[in-house]
């Protein structure tokens, strides 16, 4: 049992979000679809604070998601707080490839870890295009910093 | 116990949706938040039906909502598909009230009854406005059109 | 422009939540139906803080959502918090009456407001039942100890 | 551009879902969430045929979900409907595999693909468990089934 920003170290971008009851289904406790909700608030602040978010708004070049997944790894029950970090694992040209993982508070373990291809998209020409300059800086700089802070 | 048609008379617009396992919660039945999902889904009809998208898409006068609220009769379970009535009671300058009704298939009775405010907005003023003409046409021929099948 | 906090005197029992990204709609605000889920946050919070829940796991005597409504004030964008405020305006034998407000922190303005009727309801029997003693004592604490700070 | 039916051989269970227009998102489609959801509703229908939720009825052996995914290939948009397979791909001891594929009728063409491996879990011993003889032949027997009605 450890502390959320433990199971996180390594996540440079973590949002903490309360369970709601009514996120529970008849089984009582948090329906799988939910995880997915968490992950995506996870990915996008990870792409507002990598400039992607500004990246579509200035230049309609923005992220798409691709796939995802998720690995249940313990229920989740209201009350709880969650702590949900992402990370980018992989760069490629045209697209990146994020890690996802839920913390309960409660049970101080992972409940979930999940996975996802995002693609650098063009809005207007409505293809896929390379992924633009700031937003690798962005991505590297949020990765390498928190690596930084880790080895403090 | 009757027909889900008999029990939605005099509502003009109406929708079919399958109950998913998933909007259950805890308590086993489905969750009061997607009755008001389903209101939505026979408001999005009827606006179509009425013209209102219509006017939001050629004149950026549209349709926002004001209020709305819900009265639960039954608890309804899966598995199990519910019709969904919307009606418009009063039309005023800039905006009219309408009523829904949802009819479990299951139990052949009313499972919940809602009514909503749906205000006349100008999207490009950022304003309320009255209510485009072809929108009051659209309106008074859905709900006539609707009594007069019923005298038939 | 205020504190949430000044938004919600008289509110005894408040939740805090992040506005989630997905909870927009394609109207880029936070669709209606999520303002329902907020409230049930709010209403659960009160009735574990009321005696409700314990009731229900002890006697198996809860409360029952009879009905609820919401007037939508202001559009609420990502990225917000909310504070919800839960309150009980009138008590009778066998129901209560209940008031929600959703402060934006963002707008530091009320973003909605709703009202529930929320029924005591006899699990084992299958039928309404009035409100156990130690449920009332329980409301009245939380509104009259919050009346009482207001005065300080 | 192939009916529906077409593109979903192979899948021997099969639930068609109206697509609700608050079902999208501030980026105009469908959200990503929400396909999990309309995989959530073809398993459970898939475990309701192969006798899983017997099972758990009777001698609360159930299914849990381990982990699931999605490849998003087509945006969806209201209106449309999709029809949703489900399908066992390979049955171990105590889990099997399962493959989704939601079908647009408006575009008929695949929107997305996903996958799911599913536990069997002992509810009262609190651990996994082989999966039950009944479930195995109700698989089988789903299965082989379609496999046949694809030969004819």
């Amino acid at each position: 049992m450890t502390h959320p920003d433990e199971e996180l170290a390594g996540f440079p971008v973590r949002v903490e979000i309360p369970v709601q009851w009514g996120e529970m289904d008849a089984y009582d406790h948090v329906n799988n679809v939910v995880f997915f909700r968490y992950f995506e608030s996870a990915r996008v602040e990870y792409l507002e604070r990598c400039g992607f978010n500004d990246s579509y708004r200035e230049q309609r070049v923005g992220a798409i998601l691709h796939s995802t997944s998720c690995r249940f790894r313990r229920a989740l029950v209201y009350p709880d707080r969650v702590t949900v970090g992402a990370r980018v694992t992989e760069m490629e040209e045209d697209r990146f490839s994020m890690e996802y993982r839920a913390v309960s508070h409660e049970q101080e373990e992972v409940a979930a870890e999940g996975e996802g291809v995002v693609v650098s998209f063009d809005y207007e020409a409505g293809d896929k295009t390379p992924i633009p300059e700031a937003v690798r800086s962005g991505v590297r700089e949020l990765e390498t910093g928190d690596r930084r802070r880790r080895n403090e």
